[in-house]
């Protein structure tokens, strides 16, 4: 008899659940709207209804369990989502006991970009590596490490806060209420900002023709040929390679995988990025690979997963 | 019978030496001047001379073997010192295969701050945390990581290169060729220069009255109430506060301990690092310990002797 996992990635925007097979093979996909304003117990009516839809084809001894991938901080040891700031009414839930008791299935939860390390790891680009750094570069920019073969927890579970080192010394305000953090200036909402106020100064730019002005505009434009997206495209080469060195030396990775909607651009950024890492890091990480992920919007829910088939074993 | 380690310090000024029993006790310590400029054979000699000396009390057979806290880089795995700026002629030199043929004792080689933290962390300051950075800020900065009971090696053991992460963007040049590094402010050497700078000025300052301008002399101004002295201090720890901050976003240690020269001047420096932490790192990082070294500068040569007792047993 196959077993499988069902893999929950709980989303501000989306609600993305999958059937996943000991090997990673991923089947029955399916999303909807997240309910994000109407309270956690609509949210775990959802959850409950996506498990339903994607394990019909199999038979309930065949379910393993639910991993789900969610947005921090939360405590994953104790099953609990602190606050989830995209999700309103998440405060202080015990998503892992209520949904046990609901499924009658063990549950596991796990922050977002940890599980999508943990899925790049074991099924993705950074399949046979040691020591990786998952980074997520999108409204905002996170991080999930693994290192000399284990996820890095830290205390509380707090290691890995990427996206709010310091990099420019009383530089922009961040939203975690810091100035100059990585995040402030390298993320999606960043990137964004930035083009619409070089637009506004009045210079003339493909990017204006689109509806929407956003990272997915400037990279299309970039590809052909504007000036003013090449540059953009240019500034958040350098800020991502800044921050990537800095992980360089503080990680020592053999791998970063860059996930999230900026990586929508990776073949854009990716010289940029090897440049200033060539400019800036110490010789014996130049050769750092830097790949993108390999399972895009997936590896959350995949990472989720291996929680749940790993569990009772060594994680990793 | 009563088993010892030899404990070796190799620092490019002095070579340090003790006799270290297991529960950590430091015995007959001594120490020389490191023939620093005389090539890697003399210094050889001097360490097989120092562990007679520290060991004449006992008998042979009572040694489990020689512990070498050393700058780096190295590779501890393979006990190979791959360059050592502070010594001449040091680069490639497979330093323990030489020692364990010359004194037929197990020799092992740890990086001098990784070597600190394990100190630290068995016997000292960082007792009963499973989570804790070193620091050591004296002519650079260097760092040990233990995260989740583990040294944190990386890959190549090259993780905690602490003092080259970007703080100041396009900032001032730094040792290792990169600009804006937390060592090329906040380092001792770093200290030293900005006092000279303000000194350059013609302000008027105890710090000129002593015969050698550096990090002491700055803290002993302070402690007197000297303005520029104070002001040089309170600059150090907005630097230290800001690399600190950092490390508390992407290790999340329950204690960070502080050694090296200029942490003489710890209890002048703390007000300034905590204030620092509160204004600028996320809420669960508030009240993250900091603390002086307790075993100064024999963290590592008892850093390094513990990986001995430890040999064959996992390592902390």
């Amino acid at each position: 008899m196959l077993n499988f996992v069902v893999g929950i990635d709980l989303g501000g925007t989306l609600l993305r659940a999958a059937l996943i097979d000991s090997e990673g093979y991923i089947h029955n996909k399916t999303s909807l709207a997240t309910a994000s304003k109407k309270g956690s117990q609509e949210i775990i009516n959802q959850i409950c209804k996506l498990t339903s839809i994607v394990s019909k084809s199999i038979s309930k001894d065949q379910i393993l369990g639910i991993g789900i991938s969610s947005p921090g901080p939360l405590n994953s040891k104790k099953g609990l989502i602190l606050t989830a700031p995209t999700l309103v009414g998440f405060k202080n839930i015990p998503l892992v006991k209520i949904l046990e008791e609901r499924l009658k299935l063990p549950v596991f939860l796990e922050n977002d970009a940890i599980a999508a390390a943990i899925g790049e790891h074991r099924f993705g680009a950074g399949q046979g590596f040691k020591n990786l750094v998952y980074i997520t570069v999108s409204t905002g920019i996170g991080g999930g490490v693994i290192i000399d073969g284990k996820v890095l927890y830290g205390f509380m579970g707090m290691a890995g806060h990427i996206g709010h080192m310091t990099i420019i010394r009383n530089g922009d305000k961040c939203s975690c209420g810091n100035q100059g953090c990585w995040e402030a200036y390298g993320s999606g909402a960043a990137l964004t900002k930035r083009a619409k106020k070089y637009l506004d100064t009045g210079i003339k730019s493909m990017i204006s023709n689109y509806s929407k002005i956003d990272g997915a505009a400037v990279f299309d434009s970039a590809k052909k040929g504007d000036k003013l997206a090449l540059q953009i495209v240019f500034e958040e080469s350098e800020i991502l390679g800044l921050g990537i060195t800095n992980l360089l030396h503080l990680y020592s990775p053999e791998i970063i995988i860059l996930g999230g909607g900026v990586s929508n651009g990776f073949d854009l950024l990716i010289p940029g990025i090897n440049y200033y890492i060539k400019n800036h890091a110490m010789l014996p990480f130049h050769n750092v690979k830097i790949k993108p992920s390999i399972h895009k919007d997936n590896s959350g829910l995949l990472g989720a997963s291996i929680i749940v088939f790993n569990n009772n074993k060594s994680l990793l």
